[in-house]
């Protein structure tokens, strides 16, 4: 196993290509593998500089230089006398199975996934021209590690969106830049955990796995059931928390509005119990009846704290959101940003400022409430044909529906046999508070139409009806 | 207080304007804005629509549609034969003084903070070019939630890049990649408390806040010395701890690189406490003698998790890093990454991506070597001509270095003293883990050479020469 450097010479380890870049480089990168390979084990001596600079017909410079950086870095080490010898190095290399290439998976008729937007129709090249244009407008200073808050100018800027859109009164110094719902989230109820709260209402059937993140909050995650007027608020007073997380414009996944007597009833919980509200204010621009309802933290900014992000109304791969809080949370809300990463880039942070204020955020809005009231249409019609009328609910706003399957319908059984058919899509059960399950609601599907074309959409729902056993694919 | 709507008509509350955009905003907004201050109070009458609309000059669908808009909302409530009154809602505006502007900051002669790359040689142009070509390049299923371990593109990109440049061994599969290093580390430390680790060895003088951000992940933060040789690797064993967090290519403050037999030392330490070696590899590229040596992780992949990011070698307004870490860790950094923020934006990651492969980032860093190069060599002439010969150490590498004050000189007297003639500079006592500041070390300074031109330096060095006592200013 052990070369015999004395007398064999290095072939057997090294092979320098001369059209391969540096020898120097090239004779480093073979020495450290054999080493790392054990196929130079330790102890073993190395030829002398000057025979291997003849073996391999490079300079001897080369060779010294190489010996050096391996000895820097302890690959191999030299005494006086005893020439340059491996070192013993501890452990080695963790050699790992290939990865193994998936099968192809089955054609995709239609995917309702829940929450995605529509990927295809992303404002690319706005954002193209949004970044170029930030790395001009940015000063140099701003390049640095930046106010873990997020850049004022997008404060300004969210904050006056959604004093103009989502009917708030929130200013820049209330809000924090941050990556997106789920990080704004984490950093929200870790706060609310410094300010003593323990305990945190979250909606059943509500968002998935809000649960764990309030538990690596170090927060008690509570279910409070949701209703035809959205949140149950007399189940809210019963459950002993302090703080709620919910979705008040189109809930998530069944799609209600929270009324307005239950809004009123939400503040005057709050202010009972000195409580906070977190509001996920998650696709509320798309309203197609009328103007979205306005966001709760217009109605007591002292105490709701609203969440919104880009994810849905641009795309997820940007990666930008903000939480807009009382001033007492705000500071509290930064650290845990500035601790946790820093905050988010500067560049993308002006270039979403630099989209809302062209007015190009806005047009995409308006460009892609079409495209989805369009879907919607399509849904509601498809739907009544295939399952008979009033089973399509939530379809006011947003991009998902709730499709109330008929009485001993099993979700699971027209779940499963869609994916055999191409169709994925995800049953109300998804959505459970863990443990509730048992609670029994009416089987429904959660329908996602964002990222669905109207192709798709009636082929998706042709399909989805024959699952639930309504025939429906004799009509073409 | 009282506005009495049925005699005295709303024009004390809303005034529209016929040029400031659709009437019926102006009057939500306007009506909303009087709920919310109390000029219209809980259980007052708003007039009726047809009144309101006379009034107004506008039809009366306006205020219809208004009105609905605000009962939606939760602002009014509406009773058969009772017409439509304000609600009562609880809390209210929290109003707040305005911000008030900072007052004007003195001119700044030079700015030695540690850490920060030259911020007016990033190249935007590049990064603009790439996340343009990024937006064509990345095909529109990746721009839906990604998988939080990072682009699969960019995972391969890294760790060709670590090999390549770092000598490294990893594989893309044992990549995470992460907002930069400070996230990186949140989510490796959590992965280690996960797998039993406890205890975590941080250098002293070391990086500041590394013990908080230790503390959040629910370790145990101890100091161990760092001497001329880098970390003591035996009071490392001493220490109990089963993981180590250092700065092995350049240390962080002092400069020194750990030395080869160190290296092995720290390598075996961990084989016989069955530890973790956290490599923060944060400058090692900039290396001005000869090539940087190598990553601690090509020495012992299965033992060493290597932290690297952009924050130095771009700018820290990228935002992106990533972790390199052994088989069995990766599933719980990518699950912190899930659970805490989802991953980091697709389109940067591609953008990284391509600009690596691109060779425009090698191209930076030609470029930024000899930018600093010179800094450096400037930073050496003139701190030997203010303070003497054999002062400066740390200077094989990186962007800093450590000026050893003249024994008895006070530190904290120079760093103050300067700031008050415009240099920013802190002192080793800066990086004191918390509580060791009381074991004396020789005073010395941290000069950052990253973001300070040549004549700042040669500026900077004589006010500090001044500041600490040694005249140099009549050298012109």
């Amino acid at each position: 196993m052990a070369v015999d450097w004395a007398r064999g010479g290095p072939d057997l380890l090294v092979a320098l290509d001369r059209g391969a870049g540096p020898l120097g480089i090239q004779l480093q990168d073979q020495l450290r593998t054999a080493i790392r390979d054990r196929r130079l084990g330790a102890g073993e001596r190395l030829p002398s500089t000057r025979r291997l600079a003849d073996l391999l017909g490079v300079s001897r410079s080369t060779v010294v230089d190489a010996y050096e950086q391996l000895l820097a870095e302890g690959y191999v080490e030299s005494t006086v006398g005893s020439g340059t010898r491996v070192a013993a190095i501890p452990g080695g290399l963790t050699l790992r199975a290939p990865g193994v290439a998936s099968s192809p998976s089955r054609p995709i008729v239609a995917d309702f996934e829940y929450g995605i937007p529509d990927l295809g129709s992303a404002p690319l090249t706005d954002w193209s021209w949004a970044v170029s244009e930030a790395t001009r407008a940015l000063p140099t200073a701003e390049l640095g590690d930046a106010d873990p808050a997020g850049s004022p100018h997008l404060r300004e800027v969210v904050t006056a969106y959604h004093r103009r859109v989502r009917s708030g009164c929130a200013v820049a110094e209330d809000a924090v830049v941050v990556s997106g719902f789920r990080q704004g989230l984490a950093f929200t109820l870790a706060t609310l955990a410094q300010h003593g709260i323990r305990r945190i209402a979250l909606e059943d059937p509500g968002p998935r796995e809000h649960d764990l993140i309030a538990r690596r909050a170090c927060l008690d995650p509570v279910p409070v059931p949701v209703d035809d007027g959205g949140l149950d608020v007399d189940r809210l007073h019963a459950s002993g928390a302090r703080a709620v997380l919910l979705t008040p414009a189109h809930q998530c996944p069944t799609g209600v509005a929270l009324g307005p007597t239950r809004r009123r009833d939400l503040i005057a919980w709050a202010d009972e119990v000195d409580g906070v509200i977190l509001e996920d204010d998650y696709d509320a621009e798309f309203r197609y009846d009328r103007q979205p309802v306005g966001s709760l933290q217009g109605l007591n900014p002292g105490r709701v704290i609203a969440l919104g992000s880009v994810s849905k109304t641009l795309t997820p791969a940007m990666r930008l959101g903000w939480v807009l809080a009382p001033p007492r949370f705000v500071p509290g809300i930064v650290e845990e940003q500035r601790l946790s990463s820093r905050g988010t880039p500067a560049l993308d942070q002006e270039a979403l400022a630099l989209l809302m204020e062209s007015g190009r955020y806005d047009r995409h809005l308006r460009r892609m409430r079409e495209i989805y009231r369009a879907r919607r249409d399509v849904l509601a019609v498809e739907v009544e044909h295939a399952f008979g009328p009033g089973r399509l609910h939530g379809l006011a706003a947003g991009c998902h529906a709730l499709l109330r399957l008929p009485d001993g319908t099993s979700e699971h059984t027209v779940v499963t046999t869609a994916a055999a058919m191409g169709v994925r899509v995800n049953g109300l059960a998804h959505y459970r508070f863990p443990g509730m399950e048992t609670e029994p609601r009416p089987p429904a599907l959660v329908l996602g139409f964002g990222n669905v074309s109207e192709s798709q959409i009636r082929e998706g729902i042709r399909t989805l009806a024959r699952s639930a056993g309504h025939g429906g694919s004799d009509r073409a």
